[in-house]
């Protein structure tokens, strides 16, 4: 049950991008015009949606409502791709009765492939006819693709203002690279300004922290929409409302990896003693990328040397005699340690071998250069996730 | 039947590292000093072997022999390692009456696994025992770990002289990384310098245009000895030799990308158009590292939207409007074009989807920026590369 972020309603429903009835329309409305702010794709190759909402977000104005369509990514698609989005973007605002520049528009899926304009602009209107306090399940639910499950998130602080969040996730995503889809929505009383600081600080600390495959989208958009409904205005600088945003964000991110394509096992890598914060996160990150070391995540095989070798190659300099590497447990505890020095540890090999067997575990590399540390949430690499990519678009 | 390289002897044997009789030790031997060049792996984290070679050519003498074992890498192992590759290099320089400084020793398998040095040593003994100049074939299959057949190429020049590689490859391989393992010997008269020379420039067209799975190996090493035994003198910068060279060189990095671990399809990726020869290896290079392509290439579906979308985050700037894609037949003849400035072209799907069933196939990706370009070759992720890896050591 999501607790009511007021003055929002929401929608989803099924327009005929997806086969068999399943939701692929996604609306979200505030009765009244929100701040708003936005982190995109930094791929060069941007989808028509990114370009336009830049755009719409550049003119600095309030907004009112985001449209999101799965099947196509209307990316790739040429002038049609923006007539497309904009059309998109005017019908909703005439059905929804506010002007063409306070609606955004979102696309996911596949590249190079005109949207259907004949069947969106009717999911419109049927998305606008749903529009309910209680639609974020639809919603969530309409902005999937491969995605096994919706991701939805609500925190209400005692504050007495509440924080929803929606994202869809499962390939193409990488860290630093701006995210996938997710929209977060708030009743609070925030700036534009605010929710900018807010949404940028968050999003490097959730979003920009996880791995599923290397690869990024040319649709990657998180938005942030303040609407002020519950009246509880937020001080610039309020670290209560930053926590709040960065919770619901940590935990959209997490179920981006827990429900990664084919993922089997979800990775907490911790990276500490670096010299910075940018070596732990290229050192966390070039782990979380490597083909060997997540398909050892997925046969729960303690093969470290794989780490080692991984965490060599991230681009920092090392010193291998001074790398150690603990499994830590589901809840983050060093339980078993597996290189001491650069050196094998004297450990278990059955029961390190188990605890890689869960569903869930970490490893906490320290690098003995430093204070510095990170996290990286990332999955394992599975034959499912090939049959899920080998074939995506038959 | 491979050409005899005067002045060489090689053999392969069973020493117990490998299961079941295989062949897991080589040794490569002249009867005369050799001239000798070398690139290691840039990892941060070098296995014992590397990091003794090293010390060895930095010293500038001579060499003798090669001394190659499988199973253990050799890598993590502390002073211990270090201590276990000298006294390889000490046994082998005493079976084959040379001095110690005359050895070069390689190791690729398991990391942080120390050697096992009594059945090592034996081992040295006994191919010591079996080298001839018809060894090839056998010192070949005995440096293959996940490889599933040796690799040895062989070229006799008009000139007279001999050039002869065996590699191993299969996984761990990327590029700009030096190499896995190979080792090139010449009959020809050549100099330290004028080895190392093309040496680099081969490595750099060859084994650094390749890519399996991105990971980088603690152990790559690639060696060039140069015995003199034909008396055939390379003067410097002869082109004939460093071509001759580079073609021994080529032939077995594409012979490990045909052998890529779990690989169905061999993909060679041309990129044109760029701006510059850096830009358009980078571009290549992350088409090549995506797990989406990767997994397009092995379901054998022209989803020509993911090799767009890899090249907008190869960090080098594109214009979406400007790039064209073709796909091209084993001849390297473009033969369907897939994007036409951004947009899709008005191409036939089942004759694309027909064409990327096969084992042997390409893309040219043109930038449409400038005139520099480069090739890279690669495989596809398939199921297999999963069974291989998430049970390597089991």
């Amino acid at each position: 049950m999501t607790a009511k972020v007021q003055g929002f309603q929401s929608a989803g429903v099924h327009c005929g991008l997806k086969a068999e009835g399943a939701k692929d329309l996604a609306l979200i409305v505030s009765d009244r015009p929100c701040a708003v702010a936005g982190v995109f794709t930094t791929n060069q190759v941007k989808a028509a949606p990114v370009i336009y909402d830049q755009s719409i977000l550049a003119a600095g104005n309030p907004v009112r409502a985001v449209v999101t369509n799965t099947g196509k990514a209307n990316a790739c698609t040429g002038e049609q791709g923006l007539v497309d989005t904009r059309s998109t973007a005017e019908h909703a605002a005439q059905v929804i009765g506010c002007s063409l520049d306070e609606v955004l528009v979102l696309s996911t899926g596949v590249i190079g492939v005109n949207l259907p304009m004949d069947i969106i602009l009717p999911g419109i209107e049927r998305a606008a006819a749903a529009l309910s306090p209680d639609g974020w399940e639809d919603a969530s639910s309409a902005i999937m693709t491969t995605d096994t499950r919706p991701k939805l998130v609500s925190v209400t602080t005692e504050s007495g203002y509440t924080i929803t969040g929606i994202a869809k996730g499962a390939g193409m995503i990488a860290p630093n690279m701006a995210t996938m889809l997710s929209v977060v929505v708030t009743d609070a009383v925030v700036s534009r300004e605010e929710c900018d600081r807010v949404l940028r600080q968050a999003v490097g600390e959730s979003f920009n922290r996880i791995v599923v495959d290397g690869d990024m989208s040319t649709n990657d958009t998180l938005l942030l929409l303040a609407n002020g409904a519950s009246g509880v205005e937020i001080a610039p600088g309020d670290e209560a409302f930053a926590a709040a945003v960065r919770e619901v964000c940590t935990e959209l991110a997490q179920a981006i990896v827990r429900d990664g394509e084919g993922a089997t096992k979800f990775v907490t890598l911790e990276v500490t003693g670096a010299p910075g914060e940018d070596a732990a996160v290229a050192v966390a990150r070039t782990v979380a990328l490597s083909p060997l070391c997540k398909t050892a995540f997925y046969g729960g095989d303690p093969n470290w040397g794989r780490i080692v070798c991984a965490a060599g190659y991230a681009g920092v300099p090392l010193d291998c005699g001074k790398l150690s590497l603990w499994l830590l447990d589901a809840a983050g505890e060093p339980v078993i340690q597996l290189v001491d020095s650069g050196c094998p540890a004297d450990y278990d090999e059955p029961s390190a071998i188990a605890l890689m067997q869960q569903p869930e575990w970490g490893l906490r590399l320290d690098l003995g250069l430093g204070a510095a540390q990170t996290v990286v949430w990332t999955c394992d690499l599975s034959h499912e996730y090939v049959t899920i990519n080998g074939h995506y678009r038959t």
